[in-house]
């Protein structure tokens, strides 16, 4: 007790403040670790994000150099400022977004530009009192206007940034106190240093590793189809308690169909950006990136009725465990999900490598006659049962999978039939590969049934090391 | 044929050009009918974006005019310019996104200006050559750095303008060519301007017809509760052939949960701007936004079961369309769509009007028994059925109806079991009615069952006014 009557007598402001900020300075290491835990996350999920972090400062840095040099700086004077701020403003992560920017940025500065040349010559003609008026009515009806033009759907998803800018440039201009003489000249250096700073920043955009938004949402709807394609090569084994081959597909990856839920808002900047690209890799300029947005679509319908699939995944394990199901009945179920897993992943391999889908088809319709064999094995078995007085629960779950799946199947037609709606216009070609080079290469989880997957499966080998 | 040729003779430069234009101009008018409807329309459906535009206007109007007096124009120079910019970037649609933006802005500037002056101090300490090379070497790495923050997903949801701005204002302040002492005056001057700035556009924004974020969030989730019970209104008479009640509920709005598959962006974009803004009508400051976020994630999951009964209402109708369903299966139906539609209307009634939805629940465990009942109906008529060998592909339909019903059923009572959890964290305070003015104004479609239904039917009646 006396000990620590004597140490509370020490307390003054130091101890006190002490006593509060010891708890943030032990903190400081966690901190420090989950920081950098984060940070490495963040980098290897995806390493395209270091390279963008590196390539906006060279781009900045290179300006910055650029417009540090004497001559240029005294050919300008203090607007060269605006290439360093076009710099940080226009890039982004990926080519198309960067293209969309700058082409928003140099397009509505050179129109606001002479809008707000001609307004403030027509204000000067307003005399001392009109000039103010005139300014202030011109301003407040071009800014109401374009800001409720950015309210329009179409205009908001390619020209927002313009209109901001439009704006922007058109008070900046017309407002500025200056003779017309000057704001010539400054809207001509503003208007070269602004097209400098572009250049630059597509330049380093472009041809330091360059990010495609197209080449993304490419990947991105193939690899929707495949979480698709996952899910029921987990599904069939999981509902029936079936051991699972080789383990590689565990519960984790089966919920990955769940990302595809909440996709739209990305496939559609995604498409958005991809329209402002030109040419690149396998992508032609007139790409059609709105089929795309279909089959995002689709894909997230389906991934609603996998939502439910797995609703019913989890009351079979947790109100019958390690019931038994009628063999007949769970051979034909097994086969649905296998063809349909078969079948969606060699659609998401076809889309992936730009080549027609051709057994993706074989395989779904296979998977529609596995139902239909399972529809009429329910109705057999159904009489037997009951004839025998058995678990009333187990026909009743078993018989409601079956239009589920049914409906599922149907979803995913829809989906096949998309995919090669895209594949006929934007042309993808089969590429014929020697028929010898094929039984070598043969390890995937495919088994090729005729000749058309040889090609498709041949293809994926070939250019596996085409994405960087 | 002799006209023909002859009309062809006289085809020179002008009328070839009016053969292109021609098309051009006889479109124009149809052109601007079609704008002028979208117009309309895009005004009709939200008001508030046409006060949104006036009030752009007349911020960047006040802010210009204010810096067209001459006493301030002589004071601030042309650094007053980045007023009008400041109003023209950080005003918003919502007071969120304002205050958001405004307060990114400010403390981006402070903080990079200081940072900023820094480094043009030791950078001036390298000598001519040393100069560029750190400078450089400086910017390089910021810049880099603040990019890379903003791909944190936390960061970027807050503070990605703000790190937009710290990298601008760094470069404009590090690479400005001035001397010293006039760094630190045009660093005080772009300062104040902004602040300047800031202070109109708040102003503006919060005291003419404010648009609350927050307020926008509340009402979306509820109306997307609400969207959830328009379908089970219309689906138990839609699936088993009925005349609908009153014609009210129309196969258009029974497709309205369809919104709600697609709403996450939008609504963790709503909870983000909400946090910024402070209390306002009956939000406090700290009001959980963020388990909005979770009833809203269960809608999502509840609209994924609509989606799949809606598959099945689409069959129903195109392969059996006037099948007459056993008697007792669909009373059990109707009541298990009525009890939860009931419940979910009162649940997003009473979410709108914060109050405690103190019956949602009572209807629901209704529902619950509803399902148990159809269940063993299921059980009892199959056996009846199965020995007359009626139409099976009738039973496989209904049956597989009773499990997806129960699924849902779970799914809602995790929603009425969050938004009781918002409530009581919300604090939400049941409203005291006299009794004697109930009867009087009960006129809705509500069937009040005990004392606590009346409570939250009267709260309605008394804030209709309420919403701007």
């Amino acid at each position: 007790m006396a000990t620590e009557k004597s140490s509370n007598e020490y307390e003054g402001l130091l101890p006190f403040c002490l006593r509060w900020v010891k708890p943030i300075f032990a903190k400081l290491p966690a901190m420090a670790v989950e920081l950098a835990t984060m940070t490495t996350k963040l980098a290897k999920d995806d390493m395209r994000r270091v390279v963008h972090a590196l390539k906006v400062g060279l781009a900045i840095t290179l300006v910055s150099l650029f417009y540090y040099f004497k001559p240029l700086y005294d050919g300008f004077g203090t607007s060269t400022m605006w290439a360093v701020v076009t710099v940080i403003v226009v890039f982004e992560f990926s080519v198309g977004g960067t293209l969309g920017r700058g082409l928003n940025r140099v397009m509505a500065t050179l129109l606001a530009g002479a809008l707000g040349f001609g307004a403030h010559y027509l204000a000067s003609l307003g005399g001392d009192t009109g000039r103010p008026i005139m300014l202030g009515l011109f301003v407040f009806v071009l800014a109401a206007i374009s800001t409720f033009i950015r309210f329009f759907p179409k205009m908001k998803a390619r020209y927002d940034y313009g209109l901001l800018i439009f704006i922007l440039t058109f008070c900046m201009v017309s407002l500025s106190g200056y003779r017309d003489d000057e704001i010539a000249k400054l809207a001509y250096s503003r208007m070269l240093t602004i097209l400098i700073g572009c250049c630059f920043t597509v330049f380093v955009c472009v041809f330091v590793c360059p990010v495609w938004a197209g080449t993304d949402l490419h990947h991105l709807v193939a690899n929707n189809i495949e979480s698709l394609a996952t899910f029921f090569h987990g599904f069939g084994a999981e509902y029936f308690g079936l051991p699972q081959e080789q383990g590689e597909v565990g519960k984790v990856d089966m919920q990955k169909y769940r990302t595809i839920l909440n996709s739209k808002s990305n496939e559609e900047s995604l498409t958005n950006l991809a329209r402002w690209e030109p040419r690149h890799g396998k992508f032609r300029y007139r790409h059609p990136w709105k089929v795309y947005l279909e089959i995002g679509s689709l894909n997230r319908e389906c991934a609603c009725r996998l939502e439910v699939l797995n609703g019913y995944l989890q009351t079979k394990r947790t109100q019958m465990p390690s019931q038994q199901i009628h063999g007949p009945l769970q051979e034909e179920c097994m086969k649905i999900c296998s063809e349909l897993s078969s079948g969606l992943r060699e659609l998401a391999m076809g889309l992936r490598k730009m080549v027609p889908p051709l057994t993706a088809k074989a395989h779904i319709e296979k998977a529609k006659i596995a139902a239909e064999n399972l529809k009429s094995h329910l109705e057999e078995w159904r009489f037997e049962e009951m004839n025998n007085n058995k678990n009333a629960l187990e026909i009743v779950h078993v018989a409601s999978l079956s239009p589920l799946l049914l409906d599922t199947i149907g979803c995913i037609v829809k989906i096949v039939d998309s995919v090669q709606k895209l594949a006929s216009i934007a042309g993808f070609k089969a590429v014929e590969v020697p028929s010898s080079v094929a039984p070598e290469q043969d390890q995937g989880s495919m088994q090729p049934c005729h000749g058309d997957v040889l090609v498709a499966h041949h293809v994926i080998m070939i250019d596996e090391e085409s994405p960087c």
